[in-house]
């Protein structure tokens, strides 16, 4: 099957640690440029960095301490736009950029304690921004999915998905397409780039601290325009579960 | 970075069409056996096959007009459990697995007009057939997953997540493991296998008929026991959204 689709994915390494004082642009460029060979970032490539990096580079940093439930709580519910459900010290709630996920997106891990991580402000901007600078540097055409972990209705675990993009198309449209009995598709709309947000949570891994990973071989057609707050968050008046 | 983590993923074609006397697993064995050279299925691989020919091999088929809306959401009531939601012919369902999705599952694409494809009974021994079908027929020890395409609470677009899976541990439990700042994660489990579920639906797309996926670079740690009905569905009384 020699012309089969194929991807593959790899975990970007080396980036050491990010601080408010980092050129995130500059240290992925140094990590992916020529010198990776191989590996090196190319046009047609699809990067995804993981929220932690961005906001830590973004300095959405605030003091939290991490034993004090009822602080962790109220950052929550400052964060938050609506808390949709509670339970215990759980809260499912809704972010000002419109995610349902639990706690507001505040991250404590693999950030030094006394110190919470808040969602970027605007993290499809981070991903423009990052989009932009390396093609300034390196001169590559890419697609940049910003990740974070979420968990779901209905099913247990978490997985990750897009909470920002640039320059790819978050939504593969095949209604209009024809399926292999020559019937045209409805309603089949993949979101790719969640899919490619948990293609690289594969290799990330969550204890390695690992915050970005190249997929390469995304058909041509997948790069373009859309952002997750247009295509992706769904408008609360066609939810079903708000 | 010749040992950053990494994975491949690539479609599985030359299947054919799947019916009722299809022996699937002797397909899939003659698709990925040694034949298919660098691409053959090895022991370490997870092959994801998608429900739709799960479906049919299993004659999970009934008569359906498709253009006969009333009977469509008949057959829907019939199969579900119970109705979450309703909008239009839209309904959102609990399945008798426990999965809440559109529709209660069923299938009209890719299946011939007046017949649609009903969920397999029991995805996860749909999976551990087809796991020691190919045990017995290629010598070689995988994981299976059997993926399906399920709409999600609050976020656009579909995603391939998994309903059945044999031979892979479902959740990769994070938990007592340590961060990059040393100190222990709580509650990162991580559904590995709606993660691989979704970068097989990346390769092998909704039109071109192609019902299964390879992924080669899992670390051998994931493989091990475990089933979705046991570890992916989330109890009722644990839901929040139900």
């Amino acid at each position: 099957m020699p012309d089969a689709p194929s991807l593959s994915v790899w975990a970007v390494t080396g980036l050491g640690e990010i601080t408010p004082e980092s050129d995130l642009a500059g240290v992925l460029s140094e990590a992916v440029g020529p010198a990776a060979g191989d590996r090196a970032l190319r046009t047609g490539d699809v990067l995804v960095v993981t929220q932690k990096v961005v906001s830590k580079a973004e300095g959405r940093l605030v003091p939290l301490d991490h034993h004090d439930e009822a602080a962790k709580v109220a950052l929550v519910e400052q964060e938050a736009v609506r808390v949709l459900r509670r339970r215990g010290t759980l809260l499912i709630t809704e972010t000002q950029h419109g995610f349902v996920c639990a706690n507001a997106g505040i991250d404590l891990s693999n950030v030094k304690d006394g110190i919470a991580a808040l969602l970027p402000l605007d993290p499809d901007r981070s991903a423009r921004r990052i989009r932009a600078d390396l093609r300034r540097s390196l001169g590559v055409e890419i697609g940049v999915v910003i990740s974070d972990t979420f968990g779901r209705a209905w099913r247990e675990g978490v997985t990750d998905v897009a909470i920002g993009s640039a320059g790819i198309r978050p939504i593969l449209d095949l209604r209009g397409t024809r399926d292999a009995m020559g019937r045209e598709l409805v309603a089949t709309e993949v979101c790719v780039i969640d899919e490619i947000a948990a293609a690289a949570d594969l290799v990330m891994g969550k204890a390695a601290n690992i915050p970005a990973a190249i997929l390469r071989g995304c058909p041509s057609s997948w790069l373009g325009e859309g952002s997750v707050s247009e295509s992706i968050v769904r408008r609360p008046e066609n939810d079903l579960f708000r």
